[in-house]
């Protein structure tokens, strides 16, 4: 946090030397320092209220929604049924604002470490935390990585809504830990996880992505534009235990009513396909 | 040039204001004022050597081709015959480098205003300016709006490679600009503009597409991934004087073999659709 000068704060991580993007501070509203990390919320001159854990920015609002819609909705769409959704991480409440809308979703789990993330969330952050109110939500404290060493066979999407990997997240990108989403699956089941994008961080996509392969019969890479993530990318990798499915051929469509509706603002069936359409140099690097 | 400090360049320019990105810089090559603006080179940590004008990146060795593929890509594909190709800017050589790649171009006119960028650019940016050595170029120092104004129904395809609407380039977003180009245009032709980003200059993007649905019967905005350009992303305004023209279907397919070739890294067809497929808060926007 020693990097807010001059009412300016400046993004600090060592997976990205040499380039760092920064915002201008118009109050800061809370600083603190839980078991698990340093956490920072402040409003901002252009991008309202910030999220930062350990120096690294986690969500705006002003783009958080793309993320957020992204994670949940590439999933969701990709399977036929998913009725009991498990959210590891996620600690603002925003995936679980977007799981929630998706129809065909019935339960919702989440089990977030940090809950002083929740609770700081709730508190300064409620655009996002307003996810914890679904009722069909059932919100635990706890290391997800744990949690689901007890819970077999039990839900048909997985999404893994971590910070990077260094830090609390850095188990959640292991291939013990894909290995792990898989026995918590049911058949046919499907997990997506945060993982880099392909500018930055092409060992660490690549890597993710192979763990996942081995995994899971079938497995892609998916991106979205989120302007204060470095490079203006989050990329994520899916799995599916559904050898014949079809990543970028949406199971559900909305209508343009339905999308209103939902308030979905980045997701849509045409977004969804386009999300898996990859740069030749990084189509070629994951082939 | 003044933000400079600590070995690190800050962006700074009032159309983006309360965020910026910095790089960490290795070696200044160049600083210098032309008759029309500030023009700074350097060699950086992360993103190899950089081109900077008033203040504002213009390209860097790590990214640029993203954005040179694509706004030559673009607008050449969706031609059935693009033989003779304008282009307005691009004092770098890049798009140049390009354009001469695709197998139907005969003819190459370009026009750039500030010959001190051509002169920098071949001396400090030799990745880019190769492309002033194609045997199709020929190159002219001069304003592409006078130059347009005697050179009417000329070319297949116009491609404005300007810098920000600050400066040197704020006729190039005005109507009037659009109307010059169309005159410029063979019948079926097309224009492809640079044209700002959604996230932060959604009125300049929707300005800029309805000055170009003013003049021309088919008209689309299509963006790509640049992680050095302000929220990732840049953006592009294409016109087409074909009224049944089908932005996102391409007329040419290249075989991974002729991508290989043309040492295209970014740019491919699915690549081409997705570019056109928009987020739903701007399609909405730009309906």
């Amino acid at each position: 946090m020693d990097v807010l000068r001059k009412g300016w704060f400046t993004e600090s991580c060592e997976m990205w030397p040499g380039g760092t993007f920064s915002f201008e501070v118009k109050e800061v509203l809370c600083k603190e320092k839980s078991q698990y990390q340093d956490i920072f919320v402040c409003n901002t001159k252009s991008f309202g209220r910030v999220l930062v854990l350990d120096g690294i920015i986690q969500c705006t609002e002003k783009d958080e929604f793309s993320y957020q819609e992204m994670i949940s909705f590439l999933p969701l769409c990709c399977h036929k049924n998913p009725e009991k959704v498990l959210i590891v991480g996620g600690g603002d409440g925003g995936v679980a604002r977007e799981v929630a809308k998706h129809p065909k979703v019935k339960e919702i789990v989440q089990v977030e470490i940090d809950a002083k993330v929740i609770e700081v969330s709730k508190k300064y952050l409620p655009f996002m935390a307003v996810g914890f109110n679904s009722e069909k939500l059932t919100l635990h404290v706890g290391d997800g990585f744990e949690f689901m060493k007890n819970h077999s066979r039990e839900f048909d999407v997985i999404i893994t809504d971590s910070s990077d990997p260094v830090g609390p997240a850095v188990n959640l990108f292991q291939e013990n830990y894909f290995a792990l989403m898989k026995s918590a699956l049911k058949p046919n089941g499907i997990v997506c996880s945060q993982a880099g994008t392909f500018w930055n961080d092409i060992e660490l996509v690549t890597k993710t992505l192979q763990f996942c392969r081995n995994q899971f019969p079938a497995a892609a890479y998916a991106y979205a534009s989120v302007p204060t993530y470095p490079s203006g990318l989050i990329g994520f990798v899916i799995g599916s235990l559904d050898p014949n499915v079809k990543f970028d051929s949406p199971q559900i469509t909305f209508t343009k009513e339905e999308e209103r509706q939902m308030n979905l603002r980045y997701y849509n069936s045409d977004i969804h396909k386009a999300a898996f359409t990859l740069p030749t140099f990084i189509r070629n690097q994951l082939a």
